[in-house]
């Protein structure tokens, strides 16, 4: 089967059209024509090859959502024309001890989980492709159902990666009624940290490093907004957060967030920078048995809770349309800071 | 009331021996003729000014333990003759949360918890002196009930800080049976932690940089010990560990440790070095949704319930006794890591 995408044909070429393969749906697969894809800087890092490891043509894109168009024989959870997505997972062990308990994204099993791009997998070319493109096939065990309305789907593209990277840490650090919650950065992941944890019922601060973003940040829903080079600001809420979702990637120093921690608190990044953050204060963490953890996107069964869950109360992102041919172009804007929050791909414009 | 002590008169010049005063027991005070009292590197860190903040003359110690000989007239919980012990803490706020949880060591009240040594109080000079005396008076709240056998007496003080700075952080990340446990350091803190984790049931590892080690570390209970130096050795644990306890305070790398870390492994840390270890790599959290984290001490609820374990148990540090005037040489050896694993003042030889 071949269909339309866009890729990079090297890392510093811009994209072009492409004609890629994807396989006959297997009889556990389901053929999704994908209707909207997200745009990630995760996709950036990986055309522009700056994790090292890229392969080309590389496809990008893994907040795909569309419609069913075929089912395997053996598929029981999907039929044609349903509305459903696909994450940054399309394959994992199923087996090791974290597949087991539906957390695929830490499968110890070999190779870990698969990508949905640039992972190896036997189907042409060798290694995955992602949603910039007309269609994808993926296993049932890693389609999600999307029960937002029809007007509300392309918004609802970016929750298989943005939303689902925010909703995992704070479900497991228990956001919530009673607890408050600090989110840092208020970008295409910190926006959907700022809904959730609003939603979840938790004391919701949106910490920016820019005066010109608070009224932005009350308006996704924070109760309070801390700029964070402010250091009177940050001292009036020492140690008064039960838990902080970093998800600034740029180096930055982290002990002013730790210091916000109550004893047992725990600051968890969700961003691998490229160049290491200065080495937190040991103290800090010491004197109020405080942590600093990571977390990586959420388990398949937890993407499925949280598109629910934001149906159920119409949380979507905040995005910006654009068509295929504007990739590069939104790259450059999204290197500046310059989307608010989220680009995403109509994919009836790959041609 | 006039005692016996020995003190710095300053970071750069040797002990000597001095009076000092020891305040009236009031209505809920204990006084407490101390029979030992252990040698804590926090000790010499003090008396050579090594944080900063030292005052002197300084007289350190917080490992203490002793007999009652009076008590004030509210005291409840002790009576003269019995056999107790004093820790790190000889007061706190009372009424805070995490007093209030029993957490005093973590007591967020103005000035947080009174340190044994060198914080202030009302008594003369204005600031606390420790164990390295003939005898103390402290609130009956932070005494502890010692049931070890008599003979056993000078090798449980060190319990008082090296027992329960290790038992908390076990204890609060649920070191136990079919838990995988390492301890990194085999020193003064590190063999107890060692001892500690294997009593409570959890399969334990001990970690050294030295090969000579190996053979000490199996002795005081270490299921199997890892030479961290050891490449090879190291990998071959990678991911299969629940927990590790971190006692060295020297800068070094942490990474290593992190990756042998299982999904949501914690490594602890209960030594600030005074340089910074190198940053620690955030994908090696992210990845495996790990924690860095720190821990302080213990409560005194929790030490009590520690000095009660270690009774039951038979469990004690191994010490070598010292007299009050060879206390320069034992921290010159202490530098050196010449001690097996801790040094104890015979208190009758003050003089």
């Amino acid at each position: 089967m071949t269909v339309k995408a866009i890729g990079a044909p090297a890392a510093d070429k811009p994209f072009e059209p492409l004609a890629i393969t994807r396989r006959e749906p297997g009889a556990h697969d389901v053929a999704i024509k994908i209707a909207y894809c997200g745009v990630c800087h995760s996709d950036l890092h990986m055309a522009r090859d700056e994790w090292g490891g890229a392969l080309y043509p590389c496809v990008p894109g893994h907040e795909i959502v569309g419609h069913v168009t075929a089912v395997g024989a053996h598929v029981t959870k999907f039929k044609v024309g349903d509305t459903v997505g696909v994450g940054c997972m399309v394959d994992s062990c199923q087996h090791c001890p974290s597949c087991e308990e539906g957390l695929e994204q830490y499968c110890t099993g070999e190779g870990s989980f698969t990508g949905t791009y640039n992972a190896p997998t036997p189907d042409a070319p060798g290694y995955t492709m992602g949603g910039y493109s007309e269609s994808i096939v993926v296993s049932e065990n890693f389609v999600l159902r999307v029960n937002h309305k029809p007007e509300q789907l392309a918004a609802a593209a970016p929750l298989l990666c943005a939303g689902i990277t925010t909703w995992s840490p704070l479900r497991h650090w228990n956001a919530g009624p009673g607890k408050k919650v600090g989110i840092v950065g208020i970008g295409g992941l910190g926006h959907m940290g700022v809904k959730l944890a609003r939603a979840l019922g938790a004391h919701t601060v949106a910490f920016t490093t820019s005066e010109s973003k608070r009224e932005a940040a009350l308006a996704l829903g924070a109760h309070e907004v801390i700029v964070s080079k402010n250091e009177d600001e940050m001292a009036a809420h020492a140690g008064s957060f039960d838990f902080i979702l970093n998800t600034v990637a740029a180096s930055h120093n982290l002990d002013p967030f730790v210091a916000l921690l109550k004893r047992d608190g725990t600051l968890t990044l969700v961003g691998a920078p490229e160049h290491p953050h200065p080495s937190p204060a040991v103290f800090n963490l010491i004197f109020s048995r405080r942590s600093i953890a990571g977390s990586l996107i959420g388990g398949i069964a937890e993407t499925q809770e949280m598109l629910d869950f934001c149906a159920e109360h119409g949380i979507t992102s905040d995005i910006e349309m654009i068509a295929a041919s504007q990739i590069d172009e939104a790259y450059d804007r999204m290197l500046k800071g310059d989307v608010r929050y989220r680009f995403v791909i109509d994919s009836a414009t790959l041609g």
